[in-house]
């Protein structure tokens, strides 16, 4: 398996690798690559079990918030410890295009770099490269299974905060494509918050347009229709985003759509890593029961 | 007890809460203090488990390398998660005095801010500030039992790189006051290493003088007669630094003196906190162990 492995990498296309460090018996690695859809050099970190030596495994992606990179996740969530429990590989890809050095790219923490918010943007300067969503959801899962021990079609998605309402969009967007989808404290309504709406309006365009709806995962529950999945939401009590997050409209939708939906209170917990941290092995347990069924 | 403590914590000296997180079920704090040793307000990180709410508990202090605060170990090894479920507290302090700006502290990454090597110095100007040992061994305990709910005495110490000598020259020089000690790739032999000879030479003069010996764990290992301790020693075989750090030096110091020491080889891990995390659990357990006796 180790030579298909390397054989397999030799064919694919060029990756450049950026770091490995070894952990929980297994390698962290960072790998940098030229992504077509961005039209930029992009970055992610891929956590393989040592098992991922010996045989084809499950892959598990992970999007993070505003303001990180690939590194948030794997530096301070602990994931590799129960990804190795599990034998499955953890993807974490970055949260924008980087480098292109668009007008106003750079002007807020919210809106551009490491706010691509996991959208195909439509509107100029945007549109050209912030195509974060179709890089998720094609371009990165080809990459990952042309260069990677992985059993193709076992994967599943989750995030938190800007990347839980992306793993939500993700799996809304694409039935079947995902085993499980679970959320850390998700912007569950952005059409309706002060994040989710500068995001929409600047990459999508006003309101009025119609298109927030294909982009926000309280609609696109109310309409879902695909094979069923569930979506598993985790939530801080003492989250202070909370008027950003508004969890119970995602409920509340799913309700009425019959889209099966878990809301899970964490009492005293906040937004931040150490929240996650405490959680994420029982996240990456819902997932692998997923992905061994 | 919860009356208790904040009866306690009224009488003591004052802290200032940086932050407060809860984390597996307890709280990850930091607090400032004007500190009398070193001259200059410090900060240190302290995780208190679900259980201190209810009763005193043991304390394992971890000092960390080069270049970090006291934030490293916190949000990178993941030891709450093992704190939590011996019930231990935690206390990690920042690595040397900050904000004297005192001519040439930030000229380097591996001398002055950052870098404090956990010696008393006695080259000006550092020799008024720089006193990083008597604020772990004395100041910060002090601070620390005042304030929380800690069994007195009841205390090991840890750390990792500079702060992995930190910790063996704390224990060696103070029989009986940790009840146990471990390190992560420590500098053990600090006199023979490019990285210990110049800290040494700028905080304590040139090795003429003689007294480099009395802040050397393989010297002071030589010359071990107090309360029998076992020094554990962690080590990856592929750490990058292996020319800095040494560990054959100490094992054969230890050996010559009959001072019990345990190195542990881990096979392809480097220096990160990716290595430290892996094996953090294993070294919690010991201390719990140690401390419970």
């Amino acid at each position: 398996m180790r030579i298909f492995y390397r054989a397999l990498r030799k064919m694919a296309s060029a990756l450049t690798e950026v770091s490995s460090n070894k952990v929980f018996g297994g390698l962290q690695k960072v790998f940098s690559h030229e992504s077509k859809e961005l039209g930029c050099k992009m970055r992610f970190a891929i956590f393989l079990p040592a098992q991922s030596e010996e045989k084809k495994l499950p892959i598990i992606y992970w999007l993070s918030g505003l303001e990180c990179t690939e590194l948030n996740c794997v530096q301070k969530s602990g994931i590799q410890r129960y990804a190795a429990e599990h034998d499955v590989i953890i993807v974490c890809p970055d949260t924008s295009p980087r480098g292109l050095n668009l007008p106003g790219e750079k002007d807020s923490w919210d809106f551009g770099e490491g706010a691509g918010f996991y959208v195909n943007a439509t509107e100029k300067p945007w549109s050209d490269n912030y195509r974060m969503y179709s890089y998720v959801t094609s371009e990165l899962i080809n990459v990952i299974n042309s260069n990677f021990p992985v059993i193709e079609g076992k994967q599943s998605i989750m995030g938190h905060s800007m990347g839980g309402h992306g793993a939500l969009i993700c799996a809304l967007k694409n039935p079947g494509l995902y085993k499980s989808v679970s959320a850390f404290a998700p912007i569950c309504n952005p059409s309706k918050a002060p994040w989710g709406i500068k995001a929409l309006t600047g990459y999508l365009g006003p309101h009025e347009t119609g298109s927030w709806a294909q982009w926000d995962a309280t609609e696109l529950a109310k309409s879902y229709n695909g094979a069923p999945i569930e979506l598993f939401i985790d939530q801080g009590s003492d989250d202070k985003f909370l008027d950003q997050l508004l969890p119970n409209n995602l409920v509340a939708a799913c309700k009425e759509a019959h889209v099966p939906a878990i809301l899970k209170m964490r009492e005293g917990y906040d937004h931040s890593y150490f929240y996650i941290a405490t959680f994420i092995g029982e996240h990456v347990s819902y997932h692998a029961k997923h992905l061994n069924e």
